[in-house]
């Protein structure tokens, strides 16, 4: 191995933290909580941004920019918003440095204190409902679609690159309707676009459900998610679409006249999906050598490594390489020829193994004489000859086919790990031994919700929206249920 | 007119905000000196960023993600750049809000006081340095060449929209080099994309030059810049590419072994547009009408509006507009179709003038009658009837012509504005009568630039790259010169 990393078997979050950073994904900054997004990572999240940017608009969305800043004041407007996001928040209070009075450095210019303090957002409906008052005043000016890429910040103690960090990136929809109606159809629209991506792109299968009331966002009426197992058992939400009902729309004023000319307050959604995914990606596919990264979303979807002795043989197997290249790339294919002089073939083999490159090509002077080339695939790590003959079309289906295989892999560990757990002994043995999501009964409400996570650490991840009714009694307080959720513990 | 706006002659001023807040790009926000980057606008910031990243990806740059946060002592580490960037910022002290004990909403908690305060990057040379620390060790490290797309604030006292906000959207790029020729040549490298990107997608002429001591960026040895020319005859400084010489890898102590393994400081360069490049699009080529977006930057290229008096007649237009919209797309033209019934077509005709969207098609029953529709372009307000067959192959080439034809007049109007001086009385007349470019000696100080400002408001813009060698005398000091300067008042 180029790099040593972790196995998972010894320690799943060093295995996590070591591939993060050596297949040069992101590191911690000189800033505490907040990381450097390295170029070989922030490739990965252009194309889940191209994509999900893509989707949006497709469904009649479109960009805006709100300030970063948020007045103090605007928090204190919604009652529930205010305690889940104005607490832990990065604090402007001053405007000016000015040189230290003794000669050391700068210092923070006492006079130019704030009048009132700006809170970096952590999330955005309060800015922004505060402006739609301004831009809604007829059904006619309904509905708004509108969608922001941003940089947020949430003062975290505990930090972990990608998973939980006190800046980070992510989109985040905030859409204005004239009903309810459309308003629910719109936060569902949105959490099954997150469950198309995390599906087909990220090759993810994830559950669709709605959150118990513990884990509902703060201001929200409903919150739907989509959840995803990773390799240790644990449970990652990937997307969150929330349903705010008319609670922003209440606490900024915002109202409009409506068909028969009454004036209603606005209904309202939001819904977001961050950096984090980046860290669910790396969680779900990769393995002791390195990641496994699905072709839709890798930067490099091939590489092609020359075998050689001398500059005679680089310079034919590089014929070779000049003609196969223009085709690959006519299909859409990203490629990358490395000739590296400083690196042997060895070396490279392990270093986009470790990158998560889908399909690595290798040529040498044997395969010349022969008009074949070495192909060996990330997700299962094997290799075939194959002739260069109609190679093109051949990886091209191989691209597709290592994308369905990750998927299909990911699914079956998905459903090897919901097990359904009738009595509390039974629960807490499950999550002990083979973690995964459990499926029991629960009596609805958030005290029972709250002892199970005290005595456990699992959490409610989702009511699902696919669920069947089915009457039972709660495992932890045996009062009746009426359906069974969806337990684990969660990162 | 749909909307009123200020013409140029009464009042530039007012005529830009009334531009910028009637068609729909910006707006202030709640807080002091942000703004609000409203659909219409963004979407023209997304295309200018798309052309931006696919011009640095194609000369080799990659894209990454830094802290939006930096630590007050970064910025003493370098003398010039703390002079220039620390003073007027955004300072976070505290990390966290409580409950007010009075029960008034939440105020500050003083135990959440930060030990070193942390400042909003208003440029992230520190920072970025600090981490390309840890990255080069030898030459086979280099180069870096990496862009950045973010947010930066700097507390700026009197803002205007695009122009001059306390937040605003830029890309920064951030590049390391092994030798002073290679840094300098990245330098000159981007200057010419930027000036290429404002000619060709901006239809913007720009003067490419070097900055005097007192305009050049603080850290910097040597600033280039593109200048350009808005209709009231101020400049508009559209872009910079600093040559930083070894100042950040001495400040932040960035060494690399070179080929014959002698440990080296590395060398630097960094630059950056902005959305100020918002305004100068609207400043250098709007009208009394509105917004005249050139074709290659519009987010709306045809707008089809039909003229109809009653359902069967519109649904003529529209089978129509049906057969020629798929031809328009085929050749990758955004077209919009508005048959919204609740506004009448006088309105929509201004409505998009406003917007400046460059070709009006309207048909009505007359038009489907003669197999013709009525074809109006945004930059001369000129109208022809022309054949529906082959319409598309004709917009296809008018959208051509109008991009070369804004960029033309735009052309014209800056050459006819640069005017040589060569006595202080001249310089002040034509300062004060013309505006514009003034060509003029100068004394090569500081001292005189600053006298020049302080009676004129004019400052060098630049020393243009292509002038050539003239003796001469300093306009102000009469003084002895070797070329002259271009002087201008700039936004």
């Amino acid at each position: 191995m180029a790099k040593e990393i972790t196995t998972r078997g010894d320690n799943y979050s060093q295995w996590y933290l070591d591939l993060v950073n050596k297949a040069d994904l992101a590191e911690n900054s000189a800033v505490r909580g907040c990381m450097v997004i390295k170029p070989y990572g922030y490739a990965i999240w252009e194309k889940m941004q191209a994509q999900l940017d893509k989707m949006f608009k497709e469904t009649g969305h479109v960009n805006a920019y709100f300030p970063l800043f948020i007045p103090k004041s605007f928090f204190s407007r919604e009652a529930a918003h205010v305690e889940g996001f104005a607490k832990e928040c990065a604090v402007v209070t001053h405007y000016r440095l000015k040189n230290d009075p003794d000669g050391k450095g700068v210092v923070v210019d006492p006079e130019a204190k704030l009048e009132e303090e700006l809170i970096i957002r952590p999330t955005s409906e309060t800015i922004i409902w505060n402006t739609y008052r301004n831009w809604i005043q007829s059904h006619r000016d309904l509905p708004i679609l509108i969608n922001q890429w941003a940089n947020v910040v949430r003062w975290e103690m505990r930090t972990r690159l990608f998973l939980r960090t006190a800046e980070f990136l992510w989109q985040e929809g905030h859409t204005a309707h004239a009903t309810r109606e459309e308003a629910v159809e719109e936060t569902l629209k949105i959490i099954n676009l997150y469950a198309d991506f995390a599906e087909k792109f990220m090759g993810i299968p994830v559950i669709k459900g709605i959150k118990s009331e513990n884990e509902r966002f703060a201001g929200a009426v409903e919150t739907y998610c989509i959840e995803g197992l990773m390799q240790d058992g644990k449970a990652l939400q990937c997307g969150t679409s929330h349903f705010l009902g008319q609670n922003f729309a209440k606490a900024f004023d915002v109202m409009f006249s409506n068909r028969e000319g009454v004036l209603e307050h606005v209904w309202a959604t939001s819904w977001g999906v961050s950096t984090r995914l980046m860290g669910a990606l790396v969680m779900a596919h990769s393995d002791d050598n390195g990641l496994v990264l699905p072709p839709n979303l890798a930067p490099i979807q091939v590489v092609i490594v020359p075998i050689y002795k001398n500059k005679e043989e680089l310079d034919r197997v590089s014929a070779v390489a000049d003609q196969i290249i223009p085709q690959l790339k006519a299909r859409g294919i990203s490629v990358k020829y490395d000739d590296n002089d400083n690196k042997k073939p060895g070396w490279k083999f392990a270093e986009y193994e470790l990158k998560g490159v889908p399909v690595r090509l290798a040529m040498g002077p044997r395969d010349l004489e022969k008009g074949t080339v070495e192909v060996a695939r990330r997700d299962t790590l094997t290799k075939e000859v194959l002739p260069v003959e109609g190679i093109d079309e051949v990886i091209e289906k191989l691209l597709a086919d290592i994308q369905e295989n990750i998927f299909r892999k990911a699914t079956a560990f998905r459903d090897e790990n919901i097990r359904k757990a009738d009595t509390w002994e039974e629960f807490k043995t499950l999550l002990t031994e083979k973690g995964g999501f459990i499926s029991a009964h629960w009596d609805g409400t958030p005290e029972t919700e709250a002892r199970i996570k005290e005595e456990t650490k699992a959490t409610i991840r989702c009511i699902p929206l696919d669920a069947e009714p089915e009457e039972g009694l709660c495992i932890y307080s045996g009062q009746p249920s009426a359906q069974r959720v969806l337990f684990a513990i969660a990162y």
